[in-house]
C-alpha cells in the first residue's frame, strides 16, 4: 500500500547537491510496533551540513546511505500512540527521516509546548540553530562589553541568531553576508555595521568597520570572507569555527596560511558541533527562551509549501536564496491523512 | 678611554649574514648612573630570529638600528652595584648589548641563583626555550598519558624540550625534523617515533607513527608539514601554534585550508608567545628546574669562546652547523678585569 513517500540519496554530489542526487519515491505506509509512535511529518529544516553526509566519508558524521531516504531537523505530530510516552496529537522534534509518515522510537524525540513559543522555534532559534549561536559564541567566543564581533554568514540561521546574541552581550557587532536583503536584516537585528562580501573592495569595507581590530570571530563560511578577517585579529582574540561552507564543495580549497595571524596576535581558533554541548542545553534553551519572551531575539524563517519541495529548498541554501532559516512545510497538525 | 668593545649591524643582510654586516669596534668604558649597575658579559646566547632583527621591517619585533650594538639574551656579572636590587658578585640574565661592559637598569635583569643549575641553563632549558616549551605545552596542548603528541621542528631547541615535556606527561611522542642528526636526537630524548620530513612518503609515514591519531600538535614549523598533521587530529585535539618558520620567508605562502580539520574535530588550535606568560614564570621555571635536577630533562649547547667568536657564531647558524643551543663565552665570572 503505497500511500507513502520518502526521498533518497540515488547519487553523491561531487560539487553542489542538485536535483540528479536525489529521488522522491513512493513507499509503504508503516505500521509502529509496541513502544513505537507513528509520525506524520510537519515541518522539515534544511541545512548546510546536510551537503557533508551526502559525501561517501563524512567524519565525524556518519555518511548518508545511497538509496536510503535522508534524515534532519523535524518537527512531526504523533498521529498514532503505543508507548505510554507520548499520546496522539502531541508535537515532537528530533532527527527524523524525510519519510512523510514515519514509525519511531519516542526516546530520540523531544515533545515541544507549542504555548511556550511557535513550535517552528524548535527548528531553529529553539533549537540546534540557537544552541550553536550560543555555545560558539559565548562558550568560544566569549564577548565582551565594547569589543568587536565579526560575524560571516551574518544572514544565515544560526549567524542572525549570533549578532543577535553577541548585541545582548553589549559587544559592536559587525555582519558580513553575500545579499542585500541580509544586510538589511543584519543591520535592523542590532549590528553596528553590515558589509556585502560582493563590495570590490570587500577587504577595505571590513577594515573601515573594524577601527579598532577584531576580537572575536564567529565564522559560519570560511574562503576569502575569513583571509581578510585574519589580518585583523587583536591580541588574544577568538574565533569561534562554526562552519566554512565557502569549502564544503570545494575538498581542495587552498588560500593563505592563516598560522601567522594566529602567532602574531595569540589568538585561539576552535572548531565545535553543538552536540558537544549536549550536556549544557537546557542552559542554552533557557537564556534562548528567556531572550525571545523578551523580545531581545526574533528570528526569520523562510517556509515553503509541500513535501515535493524539500529538494530544492536544500539546493537553494548553496545558491544563498532564503533568507533566516529555511524550513518546508509538509503537513498542518491536525491535517486529515490522505 | 677605549677599553671596551661592542659589535654593531653596520650593513642590513639581503640573505644570509657573514661579516661584512657586523663589526666590531672599541668603545668607552660605561659609568654606571644612580640606580644602575656595571656588567660584564658571561656568555651570549645567537639566534636564527637575531636574522630577522636585522631587516629594517621585523615586525612584531623591533630592527636592530644601523651602527648600534645588536642585543640578545645573555648572562653578565654585576661588577659594581649602585642599585639595592643587585649586589657585585651577582650573576645575572637578560636582553642585553652585544658590549663587554653595559650600565644597566636592574629591572630588566633577572638574579641567577647558580647553585641550582649551571649558569647557561638560564639561556635555554631554564629561559625563554624552556618557558616556551612548558607554557605551550602545559597550558595549550595539556597533553593526557597515553595521547600523541606529535611536535615539529622536534630537533630544535624549544622542540627537543617540548618532546622531553610531553614525555614526562606520559604522552606518546612523534617528533619530526629535517635532519638524520635531529632525528637520532628526538629518538634519544624519548620520542617514540621521530620522522625525517624529507621521505618522500612523509604524509603516509606520519600517519603510520600515528595510528591512533593525533591529540596534540605542537608546531613550530606551519606549511605542508602541519598539512600533514591535520587531518590526523582526534576529536577535540589541541595544536599548539608556536611557530611558523617554513613561511617566514614567504608572505604569501598559500596551503590547503584547515577550517574543515578544526570544524570535524572540534579542535582548538592557538597561537601564544611566550611573555603571554609572563606573570607565571615562577611556575614554568620552579617545574623545569626540578626535571632538570631528576635527570629528566637534558639539553645540548655547543659553546665557542671570546668576544670576536660572536658574529662567526651566528652566521654558523645558518649553514645548521651547530647542535642544541648555541652560545659564545666571552668571560668568565670574576676573572679580573683586563
Amino acid at each position: 500500500m503505497a500511500n507513502n513517500r520518502e526521498i533518497l540519496l540515488v547519487k553523491r554530489p561531487r560539487k553542489e547537491p542538485a536535483s540528479d542526487h536525489l529521488t522522491i519515491t513512493e513507499t509503504d505506509m508503516p505500521v509502529p510496533d509496541e513502544g513505537e509512535v507513528l509520525l506524520r511529518l510537519l515541518y522539515v529544516s534544511v541545512d548546510p551540513y546536510m551537503r557533508c553526509r551526502m559525501n561517501e566519508e563524512a567524519s565525524p558524521m556518519t555518511p548518508f546511505e545511497l538509496n536510503q531516504p535522508l534524515e534532519g531537523g523535524a518537527i512531526a505530530e504523533v498521529l498514532e500512540s503505543r508507548s505510554p510516552k507520548l499520546n496522539a496529537g502531541d508535537i515532537v522534534t528530533g532527527n527524523l527521516l524525510w519519510r512523510e509518515y514515519s514509525a519511531a522510537d519516542p526516546g530520540s524525540l523531544r515533545r515541544i509546548d507549542a504555548s511556550l513559543a511557535p513550535a517552528t522555534t524548535a527548528l531553529h532559534v529553539l533549537g540546534l540553530t540557537g544552541l550553536t549561536a550560543y555555545f560558539g559564541l559565548m562558550d568560544i567566543g566569549k564577548p565582551q562589553e565594547g569589543e568587536t564581533v565579526v560575524i560571516s554568514g551574518a544572514g544565515g540561521a544560526v549567524g542572525s541568531t549570533a549578532v543577535q546574541i553577541a548585541t545582548i552581550a553589549g559587544a559592536r557587532v559587525v555582519g558580513i553576508a553575500g545579499r542585500e536583503d541580509k544586510v538589511e536584516l543584519i543591520q535592523k537585528l542590532g549590528a553596528a555595521e553590515a558589509i556585502n562580501y560582493h563590495e570590490a573592495d570587500f577587504s577595505q569595507a571590513l577594515q573601515a568597520a573594524c577601527p579598532e581590530g577584531v576580537d572575536v570571530y564567529f565564522d559560519n563560511v570560511g574562503g576569502e570572507i575569513s583571509d581578510a578577517v585574519y589580518p585583523l585579529l587583536n591580541k588574544f582574540a577568538r574565533v569561534v569555527q562554526c562552519g566554512a561552507i565557502s569549502s564544503y564543495n570545494k575538498p581542495h580549497d587552498q588560500g593563505p596560511r592563516h598560522q601567522k595571524h594566529l602567532l602574531a596576535s595569540s589568538a585561539i581558533m576552535k572548531g565545535f558541533a553543538v552536540h558537544d554541548y549536549r550536556d549544557r542545553f537546557p542552559e542554552g534553551l533557557q537564556f534562548l527562551t528567556k531572550w525571545l519572551n523578551e523580545d531581545k531575539l526574533t528570528y526569520e524563517e523562510t517556509i515553503i509549501e509541500g513535501f515535493e519541495q524539500i529538494p530544492d529548498a536544500l539546493f537553494g541554501l548553496f545558491r544563498g536564496t532564503n533568507i533566516g532559516k529555511q524550513l518546508v512545510r509538509v503537513a498542518k497538525p491536525g491535517q486529515e491523512k490522505e
